[in-house]
Parts: structure tokens; sequence; C-alpha cells
């Protein structure tokens, strides 16, 4: 990150990427020549309505689906927030209430969403992870019941990068599914730069995608709707997006996102490989460095980019203030996490690791990353963490 | 409009404003030069939440409100949604039904939320308006119950550009406010750019505002909530805007929302009396080339940029593609109404003139219209429209 000139090591990419320059090149014709409303009549409403078409076209090309399975939101959050209400409203109906299955360590955005729709009179089974951070399909499966209308599992974890077995547990639901119920939802916002997103291949009738977590613009995201799932909108008025998501579309970021999938998808496999590399350098150097800390999450199933450690009676928050004197950019837990009173991390909590929720620190490698920075990381927590 | 190159007319003002190139570039920095969340706690995630804060504050200038009444939306449709939604939930108990109340011309974002609103348990009374497109504020002072918990009224129609008396509504609310209610929410997406938008002259309780109405970024809109309003969220998640609108913050786009503001606030005298001076060039020229044409809505209580004409037995949708041979971009009723399979204008209809309501034509002016655009449109007009 060059961050007005100043170097800095930033090692939260799994928070927020850069737009990529691409990206914003994209955009730039659709914020003031050509800055139509689609809806409209005349000859540049049209042209920017083809080039919203184009873009669900692209999109669709990566994850394998059709043009009108694909819904514009704001972002990951509202995406998450559409799936889970949408089949909530759709579904609870005099004498029947709707249940759902997720895990204990899916994001705010779903857990908040679950706690409303409980609230509202739903039922929510919260299934546990293994200390490896990894859910078992088995006890998924077990959580199902007669009225059982969604489960939500995560792609990859946020705070601890691991990699759940999306396939296995679609695979599972689309066996027991009655009446083309209950739907799985994957939520693939931190999955999307390195894992298969094939919505065909991995069984899902739902999965949220955000801009910001792909090198493409803020404010876009979008959520896959499998054609024949029943979902209500959550915002109403004007009908764009097929009736479930008015509002004005978001011509320029629309169009830019389309561009991010399409790089995402091609750099995909050389940056796994690269990243696993300075990732798994990253572990054992720090592993090595402090024989005391440990890594949070399975080694295997985890994301190329995502390193989280948790070094035993460390404050993370001054860690990770001290790092930023030293011009390195971590976290710990997730941002979303920071804006709550009580930092501690729930995920880490549910691997059993409770003296580690105030004590892990992530860092999350990206695009311009390189194996020197962990070098540089290194000598900065030797100068902030006690061995 | 320089559409690619080729010479348009643009008369869509309404529906849609380009992005100002100085709005553009005080967001290009925080795209991809400085990108971090705000949430985090490094130096550049920092400076991005103090740049927001920043944001609140130049808008809060502008609205007279303080940077913790202002709630960032994804745009207009959704700040409406939220209001309204926001108020419901909180109020709606065992044994306790909310009423609104609002009018018969309000926008799609409005008045569909409203229809769900009803569908989930809540009562709404429409208010109609005068022939001249106008509330009056005793209508809507006889539609307030016991039960009132929101009143909203827009302060200027997006098909027809009437203004409503909103100075006037407030004061009359104020006046009978038990316990806080009823509240009062204004969607001003519309008058942004020419009328008073000070939040506490006009007793508002709630106030949406949109970036793509006002030269703005396009994903961006804001909700005023003045302290003390309880609503409840429609987004859930990581706890961003107080709770009230969880999701990570659209850094750019809230910087350049600012600057919008900024810059309408600066031009709002002066274009309004320029436009104003175009506006009732064409309407005056088109009455007089169109004998048998009328004036939609009032003259007097009307936006500056806002020239609604009905010519009896014409059908508008033929008018606006034809229009667009000529070079110039047009509407009938508006983008929104559009995307329905009945696109009849009801907010024509609202005044009593049910045979205009597919005949009518939406022009609106804007920071690029000259006198002599209308010369070109009542030319092209004539070619289109039997006198």
């Amino acid at each position: 990150m060059n961050f007005f000139k100043k170097k800095v090591i930033f090692l939260d990419y799994a928070s927020t990427t850069p737009v990529d320059q691409r990206v914003l090149d994209v955009m730039n014709t659709w914020q003031s020549e050509n800055f139509a409303n689609p809806s409209a009549l005349y000859s540049s409403a049209i042209l920017a309505k083809e080039k919203v078409s184009e873009a669900r076209e692209k999109i669709g090309e990566v994850i394998n689906t059709r043009k009108n399975e694909i819904i514009f939101t704001s972002g990951g959050t509202e995406g998450n927030n559409l799936a889970l209400f949408g089949v909530f409203e759709t579904f609870k109906t005099e004498g029947f209430t709707p249940h759902f299955v997720t895990t204990t360590i899916e994001h705010p955005s779903i857990l908040e969403v679950f706690k409303e729709i409980e609230r509202r009179g739903g039922e929510v089974t919260y299934v546990p992870v293994s200390p490896e951070g990894i859910v078992k399909t088995k006890d998924i499966e077990n959580a199902i019941k007669e009225n059982t209308v969604l489960v939500s599992v995560m792609y990859a974890n946020n705070e601890i990068g691991t990699v759940q077995p999306i396939k296995e547990i679609g695979r599972m639901i689309k066996s027991l599914k009655k009446n083309n119920l209950p739907y799985f939802h994957v939520d693939a916002c931190q999955a999307v730069l390195y894992l298969n997103t094939d919505a065909l291949r991995l069984n899902v009738d739902l999965m949220t995608f955000d801009g910001i977590k792909m090198y493409g613009p803020r404010g876009i995201g979008m959520l896959y709707v499998k054609s024949g799932t029943k979902i209500s909108p959550i915002h109403f008025g004007g009908g764009q997006e097929g009736g479930l998501r008015s509002g004005t579309e978001n011509v320029p970021a629309i169009i830019g996102f389309a561009e991010a999938f399409k790089i995402a998808e091609k750099k995909k496999e050389e940056e796994s490989v690269r990243l696993t590399e300075i990732r798994d350098y990253a572990i054992d150097s720090i592993l090595k460095t402090f024989p005391k800390a440990t890594l949070n999450g399975s080694k295997e199933s985890r994301l190329p980019n995502n390193i989280n450690i948790c070094f035993p009676g460390l404050d993370s928050e001054f860690v990770v203030i001290s790092l930023d004197v030293h011009g390195v950019s971590a976290s710990y837990s997730s941002s979303c996490q920071t804006l709550k009173e009580d930092s501690s991390s729930y995920v880490v909590e549910s691997l059993g690791k409770n003296d580690c929720s105030l004590s892990s620190l992530r860092f999350t490698l990206g695009r311009e990353s390189k194996k020197s920075d962990i070098d540089i990381l290194i000598t900065a927590l030797k100068k902030i963490v006690i061995k």
C-alpha cells in the first residue's frame, strides 16, 4: 500500500482491497460522459441497460449462472441480509415457523440477521465447528428438520480463513430437498479470489459476493439467486433487479464489478499458489520465532492469504497499534468486530481457544504482498511481542 | 450531454445527473491509493474514518444537522425504505397498529414500502392532492390519529415537480406531537438542488437524499435521523452508522457525496433563477405552439427545472422514442415507472387528469441546459406531435 507516499506493509486484505486500476478505467465513461438511468427509453439509457446486462453475462461466465440469477446489491452485508430475510419473509406464515441452520463462526452480517429473525419468530440452529474451525457436513445434516427452509454456511471464514466443505454440504442438501427446500446459501465474499465459485458445481441456491473484497468498486455486491428460489425483497420501490432490489442501478460500479470478477478469475490459480507459499512461510517463521504461539484454524483447509496466530497473553489491540507505528497494517479479529464494545473474537472462541480470543492477530495477504513483507513483519513483531 | 461525442439535448435530469468532475476528483485518492476500511485501527484506516466524519460535517453544514444524525445509505430508495420500515418495526407491537399518513403522489420507493407495511399489519392513509398537485396541510392534519407514528410527504414531486408546503406541515406536526410522535419524514431527493433543506427550519425528523440526483456519486445516499427519533435498522451486521446501517462504509462515495452537497448549496440560488427562466420559456413556448396542451401541476409551486405537459391524445412512449431520434432525451412519467407493465402515470391521474396519464411528457433541466435547447425541443416536437 502506497499510503500517501509513505511505504506501508499492508496485511489486512481480508478487510478491504484497493480498487484495481483496470476496474476504475472501465467505470470512468459511465460516471459523467454517459450517466443515463438504465430504466429510461433514449439511446444512452438503452446503452447503459445493455452494459448492465453485459456485466451480468461476464459475471455469469465466472460463477456459471444465468443473467437473471444475478441481483446487484450495495455490498456483501446487503446480499446476506437479502438472502436470509428474503427467505424468512417468504416462508413465515400463520402456523409455520421457518427454521434455519448456520454455523457459530459466520460473519456478523449473517449472525446479526439471524438474531433479528429469531426476534421476529423464526428458529435458528447454530452448528459448532471443530477445533480446526471446520464444520462437519454430518452436523449440518443432523440439524436439518422438517421446517428447515435454509442452511447458510460461509465458504471461507473472514477471521481465521478456514474453508468449509461447501461442495459436500451442497450435495448433501440437494439429496435431502423436498419441494426444493431447504435452500443452501453461501457467503462467498472472502472465497471468490481463491476458490472455485461455480454455483452449479457447488449446488448452492444463493451466494453472496462483495466488490470491496475483490479489488472491485465500493458500494457494490451481488446475490446469486438460483431460478426457482423463492425470496422476497428487502428494498421496495421502482422494481429494479426483477423486483428483488429496487433503486436505480449503480451503472459504473456494476460495470467495474464485472471487470473485477474477470480479473479475479484470471488470477485465481496463480495468486493462490503464490500466496500459499508466502502464507506458509509466514506461519512457519512466526511459530518458530514465538514458540508459544499457535495457528488459529486448520492449516490445510485454509485460504491462501490468511494467517491468524494466537500469542498467549498478548493484548492484540495494543499490538495492532504498535505494528502500525512500525509501518505494518494488521488486524485482530475482523474490522466489523472492532466496532463492538467487546472486541474479543467469537470465531477464535468457537475453536475452544478462549484464552486466544483477545490475543490473536490476523495478517491477510493480497496482490501486493511479497515474501520480504513477512521478514519486516517478524522484525516488527520481535520488537513488540515478548517471546 | 456529450453522449460519446454525439451532441444530445439531455432533458431528463430528474432521472439522473452526471457525476460532477470535482466530485470524481475528490473521490479518486480513496479508491486505490488509500483504500482502508474505516473500522480498522492503523493510520490509513483512521484517516479514512476522519474523512468520513469530515464528510458528515460538510453535509451537516448544508442541512443544519449534527454528524451523528447522518446515516449513509446506498441511495434514495434505501433511505426511504429505512425511514418507513425503521419506524414501523420500532412501533409495531402486540395490540398496537402503527398508522402512517402520506400522499397519493409519492415516489414508488415510498408507496411500495407502504403497501408492504399494510401487508405486515400497519395502517396507511393516502391523502389526495389538489388538481394543481399540492397537498393541503389541513388534509394531512385531519388524517393524523392517535396511533399515527409517521407522516411522509415528498418535498418536490419527481414527475410533475410540484413543491409541497413542507415548512407548514412541519410546523403543524410539531404542534401536535405527543411523546415526540408522529415523526415527519420528507423525501428531499428532487428538492435538494433548488430548495432550502435546513432540517431544523423545516421541523423534519427524517429526510432522504440521493447522490445520483445531485451530481454526486452513484450508490450513495443518506437519511437524516434527528436525535431522539426511534428507528430500527433494515440491514443488520457489523454495526456501522451507529448500528442503523451495517456494511463497510463506501468511503470514496461518501467523500464525493459531501462535495456534491457543497457544490449544490453554492449553486442553489443562481441555478434556481437561471433554470426558472428557461423553464417558463419552455412552458410558455410549448403551450403557445400546441394550443391543446396543458401544464401538469402548479406553475408557481414548482421546481425550477421541471416541465411536464399533457398533449391530449398523444402516445407518450412513442414520442419519447421519436424525440430520441431527433437527439432529445426526455421521459414520460418517471424512469422507475417505465419498469411497470402499466406505464400510465399515477401522479398525473392524481390531478384528476385521467386522459393525460398516458399522454404527458416530462422535460427536466440541469446544469448544462440552455434556452436554445428549448428551441431545438420545440422544433422536434413540431415534427412529431400533431397540433
